[in-house]
């Protein structure tokens, strides 16, 4: 490194040995938080634009500086501009190009603010951005997911416990859950959203600053509903890049359990579901197989965002306040946590239309396994039998079944009396798939008339939530 | 096991062989869900009169059911209560010991519910009234920070970034930084209750029930908000445990930041505080020491709650829906989390009063490591310099007292001079502590007077909370 | 707390007031790590011993603390031991009995040492013992595991990627998948535990001691291959926690991958699988399940280890040397790992010999979904067709068998034929699931022979590995 | 995407669809896994020259794949390779272009092997060469340790539990601490590096092949030292990424200890040493700043490995055999891990022959807190006092001198006799810091003496290590 390049460091002044390459490859962040640079730029417009107002610049210097800025941005933007991991990250490197492309004005852009609150600033402008765009992809998902829903409300399946069939659901109830999942993950990013949208913008290093500035303005500027109210709070705070991971590890554990019930259905031992060619991949050496790649991927990449979320509280959990450098290390777990919930749910809104419900098989597997063993202990409970006495009468039957390789409707009506003697011919309505979904008919039960009831719902949140 | 117990599990019609001792200790939870017992009960006598009101059960069954119940918790109140593994969870134990008590009409209690929703609705009503627990208690401890932050509003110490002094700041503002920590996870917990406090009941296995139900009225028997609206969700979610773990760490890494710092100034090197002796111990070989061991307990308990948290995910991500035993791995974690948040929370709320300020050592501190050198740039720069040429002239001021061993306003104005032209004698106001943080007077800045206005909203805040 | 339990405190010199009871609670750990006793009696009866042999403690001495320790052992065992909270600890307890129980000498036995040293000891010694315990049970599994290898060696089953039937196996050699796991957990815990077994006594509170200790003769009477060389890192290290429960851990994904492919097996859909009813629950509404309740616990308790590892590393990493109270929080994850891999082995051990295999679904099944395509291909190649072509022409092929419903060796000769013309009558030798498992008859291949070759390697390795 | 590209899947045969952008770019690899590229190549030769041998492939086959393997090495060398994301993986990249480079026999080159066990094979011989490099410069950082211990040897320093100043230490004896932590870490790496060494190659797809194969040939062409011994277990086994990553975590939990207290003692609190410029940044706001940011980095980047850790256990844990496309996520966060490891340890091993010990400092430092108090213990029971009984003196000492403000040797001989009538003259020379350290004079201890042989024996060891 040359003379030079020392004296581009910003504290060129105080050192007299230079960082040797393997350091500064070790500390540079404009590899990744170039990302920020649209952010930083505005940032810093309404810095400048503030500092302007309250005098601290003269107007032609935050001409200079708005105008600078806007190069540089469209620069950035195009492509043409250099990056550089001499000089560390990518407020050095904006302010650098700043102040060869307008001069002594560019010195001036730092007056009043430290990169502690600059960088607190660009990344809570990111990660809103981020939120809306997280928000927009999770609804789309959720219209399919209803779409889907709609589509096979009357369709039956077992529901398991235990991955044994249990009774017979919808497919479409079975939908519907997925739905209330993702509802529960809509509604945490608008609350976080509100603890991201405030500004550190003010709080300089770490105790404000002698300057007059005016920190509503730039609030006002930036769309920030709220300030930090505490300056050495505002730079050394990452709850707010804490609480999104943490809800985007939610949302993929949810994606992660989709995943596992969609590659279930598709495994030729439940073919349950068939899902579009585009959305699955083959294997080099078998030609027959048609693997569920995506939903496994997704499945995979939930262990991902788990993982950054577990990275990002252990990163804070030791620091004293305020500002240590360990903090650099929050972008990319961040970053990665938004491009793998935005991708993931993306892939998802694409591939559940192409999902295609085989209702026969289902039907089929719903009919097998005492599914309606249930039903039968509730008819016994009407007919006036204890609860816990006709667990037992209907256990003994379905011994009965097992040992002899029957289904209960394939007993006949004396085998059925032999268990107990309030059993009569109605006995048979009750056993059959669709009577047992259609008698779960109150809020929240997968009876076919309760799913349509639900979906309604759905249709109408969604509506209001984009009105 | 005599055929006895084996006629006591629910399932015993089912099955030939019995388990054995390891199978049993393996599998039950009564040893930690006992915790869930009144709220199992109040879960029960909710449904039971709910199932009397709708014809199910008749009055006079209602009401041994829900007298039996009542004698039942006041058995476990006192101590009374006779916990058998045997009858492996909570719920068993309980419904047992009522059709012991009562005799035919304990058999019918469990009609139209099962343990999936059972167990769901008992952690939600738990869980709920812990949160209310720990607001409390955390209510408590921002007021006692609160209160510090007033003792020492003008107490100047300095201001760490990458723990090298930075600059001036007060010790109330550091304080105030712990507040607007400690609000953020007030906030989360009101918003997450929203999310637990939603009703699984009705959601029986995992369909729905054939009986006719009515969910509203338990909902508002219970207090709950709203219904979980999906019967397959309601027996599968635990969002709401593994939110509320999300909230926790984050308190325990803002109490663990918080605790390093005691830490840190407790040391002989900092020597900036005293904490009371009830919450320090010494050591059995060197009688001198006075160890902070409360601080570092709270240190490493923040990295149980984050396992905690990684657990639940890790349980929750890898299961199809609806209920799985995995789930029964959910209660631990959760109840040591709550058990751990509470105690850290209460012991950080009896130390923090105790705490005593050093604050001559502290401005002591705060006057060495050049930590005005920002205000001589601010100075330079309202002396018309371009920030970043400031920057630069403080940067071998500073060199020359590193040099020299002094600090800045141990220069006489001749060596000041010799760096910058523009310095005159008003340079050395600028240089005191004092001068330094009464500068920062803007909302978030540490002068004494900002400290003050932003405990004064605290005060109002809690007082509007409390209302 | 009365002046007198102040005393009590081993540093009550030092301290003027008492610790009020919520900080008594927080900060014992007794009620935890009693169970180190018998191992922290163990290590002060060597330390007496060699305190007497180097002439700190008389013969007297020596004798009344060995025998007092003794006794205290026997109490402990035998239930009679009164353990106290005020007396915070494990150590402090023994040594206050000593102490009430012999007079002066019990004083002395704390010469030389710290607790430091001392419970670093006590877990090392425990750990040690607990690991030879694990091997134990995991060694009863592998067993267990050859044994099913054995006796379904010959069995055909679907080999899965992806979930997905890919090509024929044997069960046999499934299970010896399962038996290379295991085996490799059991050669970690013999590397790790020689590290474990590495004594600190003597390090005293963190700098060793001026007292003439002879570390060599200690290390002796506990059989600890070797010393812990130097005093600091001797009381500070938990590495040979975390590294035991890295491979905790390790063995849980491996049973939890297990347990995942019972889960799957006992479905219906699957079928593939029975287990013994000891192993299994039913449920409280649906009298006809059978649920593999065992094997969901063991994967759910997989996450909790994940946790406590991640739990420990967490602990470690953010403390400077060298003992720091968050050490206290060592105990509680490494108990728990311990007591999980131990529990979750021996029911594996146990329920692994009730398996039955149903051994025509599984050739059934082995039999769908065209999973002799690869030998189709590989014949295609033997007949001079370029792999990439042939795979090709075997995707053609397979396309043909989907849409019109059948099998591979349901397709005529000419209709093969009809997508190679090298395909000869031959090809339907190896369209068979025998034919194919056959065919991969090379070391690591699922050829039943072998498969009996990879049996008898692992039962002359069980069998070297007991001697 | 174009037919003619739907066609380079290698699967095209079977699907209808072609897969849309973002599904390509959800899943495709080559943007991480082509840092396989040389390992992969190699495998391909292995394999090929096997094939060669067996006669699957014939001579000229043989030698136009190999020589086309190495053209294409030499390409992606320097950089003239074009990796397309359209062919998703490193391999299909490298055959793709092996077969338009010599025609035919590339597609031949994949006989008797599938993905799944090329993949595995690759990433084992990368870690196998990424543990060496590992090694290498963890040595040269014991080596650095060393080094540093022997120039300090006699330099006293306080000793911290608690962060409490504790007793008088040497600073070469707790840098010999450090060489402990790392030695242990030289150790795992040897362990289990023979974990990774073994061969998967061979086991195709899950199940071997029917191509008269000869994997030990393969083995020695590749130095692998062992043959995995199952097919499942061969494709579906990560135990060794994970075991790497646990080892990693454990490095970086030191080197994080390690900088938490480089940190501390850089502070001007401590100010214990200097770090070179170099490994040291400034402020741009606060030029007098001099941040350990390396260090700072170092303790932050821990937090990230531990994340992979957690994030790989996960992964595996909810797989059933065999390979599952989850699989794929497991190379970024090892190569990562790798990555951080690496650079960690080499600015550690650059930055600490630049730590400059300011020794009067540091024994000034030890000096205060009466950091002899347990010398003064040891004192009176030498002259017969019970240890409690001696310890309890102390305390009563130290608070007299707490109050006086003095330290221990500053009391009159009288004052100290009214603590406790056997005190003579004598007693003054264990208090100094000096008498303190050179009485710990056995194995572990901290006697200049003592650390000196700690020295000798690590250069042996580093040397037996490098022979």
């Amino acid at each position: 490194m040359t003379d030079n390049n020392v004296d581009s460091n910003p504290w060129s002044g105080r050192f007299t040995q230079s960082m040797d390459a393997l350091v500064e490859a070790f500390t540079e962040s404009v590899s990744f938080d170039q990302r920020l640079a649209p952010y930083d730029i505005a940032g810093s417009i309404a810095h400048a634009t503030m500092l302007g107002h309250v005098g601290v610049l003269s107007a032609e210097e935050r001409e200079a500086i708005v105008e600078g800025l806007r190069a540089i941005g469209a620069d950035i933007e195009a492509g043409r501009f250099r990056w550089s991991t001499q000089l560390e990250d990518v407020h050095m490197n904006i302010e650098t190009a700043l102040t060869e492309r307008i001069g002594q004005a560019g010195k001036k852009l730092h007056t009043g603010r430290s990169r502690n609150d600059q960088v607190a600033t660009d990344v809570r402008l990111l990660l809103r951005g981020e939120i809306d765009a997280v928000a927009h992809v999770l609804t789309a998902l959720r219209g399919a997911v209803v779409d889907v829903a709609e589509r096979e409300a009357d369709s039956v399946m077992p529901g398991f416990t235990h991955m044994q069939s249990a009774q017979p659901v919808t497919f479409g109830h079975h939908m519907m859950a997925w739905f209330e999942m993702l509802g529960r993950d809509a509604e945490r990013l608008v609350e976080l959203r509100r603890r991201v949208n405030r500004m550190p913008l003010g709080a300089a290093a770490l105790a404000g600053t002698s300057y007059p500035i005016d920190r509503a303005m730039c609030a006002e500027l930036l769309g920030f509903e709220a300030l930090c109210e505490n300056s050495m709070d505002a730079v050394s705070d990452r709850d707010f890049c804490i609480e999104f991971i943490s809800a985007a590890a939610l949302i993929m554990v949810h994606l992660s359990r989709m995943s596992e019930e969609l590659i279930l259905w598709m495994s030729p031992q439940f073919d349950f579901i068939d899902l579009g060619d585009a959305y699955c991949t083959g294997s080099s050496i078998m030609p027959q197989k048609k693997n569920p790649d995506v939903a496994e991927l997704v499945r995979g990449k939930s262990a991902r965002v788990i993982g950054h979320l577990n990275t990002l509280l252990v990163i804070m959990k030791g620091q004293p306040l305020t500002f240590n450098r360990d903090n650099q290390e929050d972008k990319e777990p961040l970053f990665d946590s938004i491009d793998t919930i935005k991708s993931s749910l993306a892939v998802f809104a694409g591939m559940l239309p192409t999902l295609i419900a085989k209702r026969d098989n289902m039907r089929a597997s719903a009919r097998r396994g005492y599914s309606t063993a249930t039903d039968l202990a509730d008819y016994l409970v009407r007919k006036g039998t204890p609860f816990r006495d006709a667990h037992e009468v209907v256990g003994r039957t379905v011994r009965l079944c097992v040992d002899s390789q029957r289904e209960l409707d394939e007993l006949s009506l004396e085998e059925l009396q032999g268990f107990s003697p309030v059993i009569e011919a109605d006995v048979f309505d009750v056993l059959s798939v669709e009577g047992s979904v259609a008698a779960r008919d109150h809020i929240g039960g997968t009876a076919p008339a309760q799913v349509r009831k639900a979906i309604q719902r759905a249709r109408k949140q969604l509506q209001d939530e984009s009105s």
